[in-house]
């Protein structure tokens, strides 16, 4: 009898659950909206209910391994408590994964959902026959996960992957988190309105003017929409997301000299608006990358290079994620397979 | 009888050479000159001659595990190669682990130094009590490595731990590297004597115009004795460097969320005029750092913190170095150990 598990998303808005079956199809997967406003235990609920559907809709077809969940905050890996969560306010501080066990009678582990997606990714997607990854997701803010030696690379408490906040520009934007400059600020669905926005007030927008006051929700998609039909200051706006990536990237690759860098995110449909920028401050920025690059970068970024001679030629890879929002779903699912 | 290895530091300038004892007491040193001008055969001669002699001394009190070799370039791991090596020229693309190992009839492990300087520290130094650590290397230019898992982390090709070309400055001084703005620029000894040089072509550095007149050697050892007795263009300098470092350090936590980091090099001896800034830019750009900083990171600096409950405390631990110019010899000595 195989095995299977089940991974959960448990995103600020939406609430996923998957089971997975151990050779990675999916067997079965539930939608549903994350009741943040109902609480905690609601939300708790939610999630037992739909796990122990699944389990009871396979377990005679395959032998469960245990739920994994990927949750967006930071987890406290030894005690499975979540120290810190915006996203999900009242869960800090309190033992979700040892009530989750005790309602399942299975076992349960919580990891970050930037940690979960470059796991999945890793598993399944782009870097899928590379054991060091490193994935950056950008969406409202930026996540990041490392995976090292086909684990996720967690650091001394659990902190590691912060690539959001890395300063690109040392006197730059102020970010939420207190410093300036950090990557969120030019490289997040919320940088490229804002930048959109701070284009438009200085009058040289003409438009992404149009654009914005057309459309009360006005997105980071609507100005990739204007850049793809050409428009110079959308394409400026993709341009600087670029080159902040760039700046961080080849931090990176001169820090770890990975095989693999993977992009994902909402953000990252936009690869072709941004990722030529990419690729030209990692040649200028990274000795590292200059020594490595494959001869078409942006053909790699297909990730056609990533299925075929994987690391034979030694080149560095930066490319778009494969598995789209269902990334984090399966790295979750996954995680109760490496845990054995 | 027990195990002991030899260790050599092949330095552009300087080529030392040490029989180490596995628990890492010091048998003996031998310092020579490296001879770069007669010619790779003649260092590989002078090496193999002292290598020769300490073992002959000591093989009937010990055990010769191997030989270990600190190399300023970099190493492809699988052949023992120096793949480039801009302070040997003439080394790149010889077999020099196989013609030494002939030579000595025994293994032979080449690294990078700045490797094998974080590996020295990590064994005996101040990251002794930790399994994972990254050290930069201040001299005249800006080396790094990185310990995982108590192993060196070398990456995809053996050039991880390139600190010292992180960009700190997206618009800022050039590099030899054809970047601009690299950490190099700002946090080296070539730099803090650049920086001096701009500072008194601008007028604004009377002291330090003064001691650069009077002295054909000024170097930045010189910045650092104005710094100390309370100059304020020298004190700037140093400013600037702890600001360099701090942003790079920032980087390295968020990413890795290593228990510590070491700051070594020659640079390293004016700890009291830039530490303050590194800490300063650290809580500014780093939540990780923040979140986990000691209460008192200065007095932590000296090590202390690394002797004591390491890791019970999960702090973030920045501190100095402690073997000054032998954590490379000592590194070294360790590799045939590790590599049983």
């Amino acid at each position: 009898m195989p095995n299977f598990s089940i991974g959960v998303d448990l995103g600020g808005t939406n609430l996923r659950i998957a089971a997975v079956e151990e050779q990675g199809s999916l067997l079965e997967k539930i939608s549903l909206g994350t009741r943040v406003t109902l609480g905690r235990d609601h939300v708790i609920n939610d999630m037992c209910d739909a796990v122990q559907h699944l389990t009871a809709k396979y377990k005679d077809l395959a032998t469960l391994e245990g739920i994994g969940i990927g949750v967006p905050g930071i987890i406290d890996m030894r005690t499975g408590m979540i120290r810190e969560s915006p996203n999900l306010p009242g869960w800090a501080d309190s033992p979700v994964r040892s009530e989750i066990e005790k309602r399942l009678g299975t076992r349960v582990i919580l990891d970050n959902d930037a940690n979960v997606a470059a796991f999945g990714e890793k598993w399944l997607g782009a870097a899928r026959n590379f054991d060091d990854v490193a994935m950056l997701t950008l969406g409202t803010g930026v996540g990041g996960g490392i995976v090292l030696d086909g684990r996720i690379w967690h650091g001394m408490v659990g902190m590691a992957g912060e690539f959001g906040h890395i300063t690109v520009e040392p006197e730059g934007q102020l970010c939420g988190c207190g410093n300036r400059g950090c990557l969120e600020q030019y490289a997040s669905a919320t940088a490229v309105v804002r930048m959109a926005h701070e284009a438009i007030a200085n009058g040289e927008a003409v438009e992404l003017a149009a654009a914005a006051s057309n459309n009360p929700e006005f997105s980071a998609k609507a100005v990739y929409n204007l850049a793809i039909q050409g428009d110079e200051s959308a394409r400026r706006i993709f341009r600087h997301v670029g080159r902040s990536l760039g700046i961080v990237l080849a931090a990176l690759v001169n820090s770890l000299n990975l095989p693999i860098y993977v992009i994902g995110g909402g953000v990252s449909s936009a690869w072709d608006a941004f990722s030529p920028s990419i690729f030209e401050e990692l040649r200028q920025r990274s000795m590292v990358y200059a020594a490595t690059a494959p001869s078409d970068p942006l053909s790699d970024a297909t990730g056609a290079s990533a299925k075929v001679d994987p690391g034979a030629g030694r080149k560095t890879i930066i490319t778009r994620a494969l598995l789209g929002s269902d990334a984090g779903l399966y790295g979750a699912a996954r995680l109760p397979m490496v845990a054995r």
